[in-house]
């Protein structure tokens, strides 16, 4: 297992841990001047700063991305819903290779319209079904120009609203389903063995779950052909006040974070950890200067 | 699929969904003025009024249980605290055999201590082999006075806290593992095939799992040795605001209450569908009569 104690050489930010308090130019500046080497930036905070410009800066600072979050959401109510929901996932596999992302991070969707509180249809089936249909897609297109593309499975009670898919197990089932050149059946990847489509595993939404050390070892059980493409961190806090935005920094909870980073590792896993935090009533309150810093002390002592 | 909409026969009222309104004497003579056949009362609620003053207030107005809550909570720091647990189970099996319920309901508790926030050790693999071991022990009692044991996955929010057996699957699992009569293993299943260790299936916690359908199946496989004990319901809101008790009426929600009623009757369960609803915000605010009201009715109209 790596050493996480002595640097941050291997902490990467996902930048909606600092969406509340600075544009994704600060947050660069700042990650550069900390010797941090990579980012996961959303693209609400790509755009807003301009597609370019994050790519010369990213150049001209070094820092290198661990993921770009994110494509997704394919269900919807009619086919129109579903072809604009193609579309741009097709123009974030597009922003992705701008930014050289190794992966193009997909919280899948769900119940078309359950976030906004009023489900257009609460079919789970076909909302899965829809989902893999989306997947297969993009996958054409992520194919071609050489992105991976990566399921985040997300936690069950975010099911309705964000993504159905909801396990380890159930993202690596459709990863060898829709990309089964992973498994060698495709005549290509004796040349090439990338995984054109594997997972983003962030021990927020699948800590909990009861075969979480089995399927990470099957998800990483070729070493040149492993499935997981990214690792997130953060912790489980007992009580958890919000559905969405109460995460803790890494240490504050439950997670057993060294457990689980020893299994990715024995699973081959040698990228970076992705800080992720979404906290209303916390981090996002509290100085970027202290909750950057934070992020690297934890990472050092309980990563 | 037997039919709901013509009366409310299969209706039980898990007495949890009006604690806030009623103690339970008047809950129980509430039902019976409605016909309500069934519930499913709380320890504490049956401590208020007295054991045995319930079970002849049950057997005056005929209603008879669904199940009995709740075994459980078995993990703790150290052996005093897990003996502790031991005897409560024990004598949660008694107050069950009084009541004459079907089945005990086991909550089987997490990491000890998160409930009150700060958990005495986050090894989840050490809690689920206390889990594991203290319904090992309960069974043993509660096979010689002939009470069924019904575990409750809970949904994985509630992971740390309440219970870390969080699927269908991995309860199916260790009943196959602590009580593998139903499977045929047993030579004194022959003359007698109980189900000694089955499943409470709440919908709220398992309505997400991409795996329900097919383990619905397999534990209801054998029609004399079903698994399936208990069957609860109510609905998944959009938005969720609260991991605990922000459960919505059935048809408020997103769960599809029919479709999934459908396989457990498929699976040959013909017991009771049982209301639950935790709902701080809504129903616990409103007066008693107009929630059991509303109960009779959606459980005709969307169950």
């Amino acid at each position: 297992m790596r050493d996480f104690s002595q640097d941050h050489h291997w902490l990467s930010i996902n930048t909606a841990t600092l969406r509340k308090q600075w544009p994704l130019d600060r947050i660069i500046e700042e990650c550069a001047r900390r010797g941090i080497r990579a980012i996961s930036p959303w693209r609400d905070q790509v755009a807003a700063v301009g597609l370019e410009r994050t790519a010369r800066q990213l150049r001209d600072t070094g820092i290198e991305l661990s993921g770009y979050c994110r494509g997704g959401f394919f269900p919807a109510l009619d086919a129109a819903g579903r072809q604009a929901a193609l579309l741009d996932n097709r123009r974030a596999v597009d922003e992705a290779k701008v930014l050289n992302a190794p992966c193009l991070v997909l919280v899948v969707g769900a119940l078309p319209g359950a976030l906004s509180g009023k489900p257009d249809y609460t079919d789970m089936c076909r909302a899965r079904s829809e989902v893999r249909d989306g997947i297969a897609a993009t996958l054409e297109y992520a194919r071609q120009v050489k992105m991976p593309l990566a399921i985040e499975p997300l936690h069950p009670m975010q099911a309705a609203e964000r993504a159905c898919i909801n396990t380890l197990e159930q993202a690596l089932d459709l990863c060898d389903e829709l990309d089964p050149a992973t498994l060698g059946q495709d005549p290509l990847s004796a040349q090439q063995p990338v995984c054109h489509l594997g997972v983003a595993l962030d021990i927020y939404h699948v800590w909990w779950d009861p075969k979480l050390q089995q399927q990470i070892s099957r998800a990483g059980a070729k070493p040149t052909k492993n499935r997981l493409l990214a690792y997130h961190v953060c912790d489980w806090l007992t009580p958890t006040r919000d559905l969405l935005n109460d995460r803790g920094m890494m240490g504050d909870g439950v997670v057993e974070l060294k457990k689980i980073r020893g299994w990715i590792e024995q699973a081959a896993y040698r990228g970076y950890s992705e800080v992720e935090i979404f906290s209303e009533t916390n981090w996002w309150l509290r100085p970027g200067e202290e909750v950057l810093d934070t992020c690297i002390a934890r990472h050092c002592s309980v990563v």
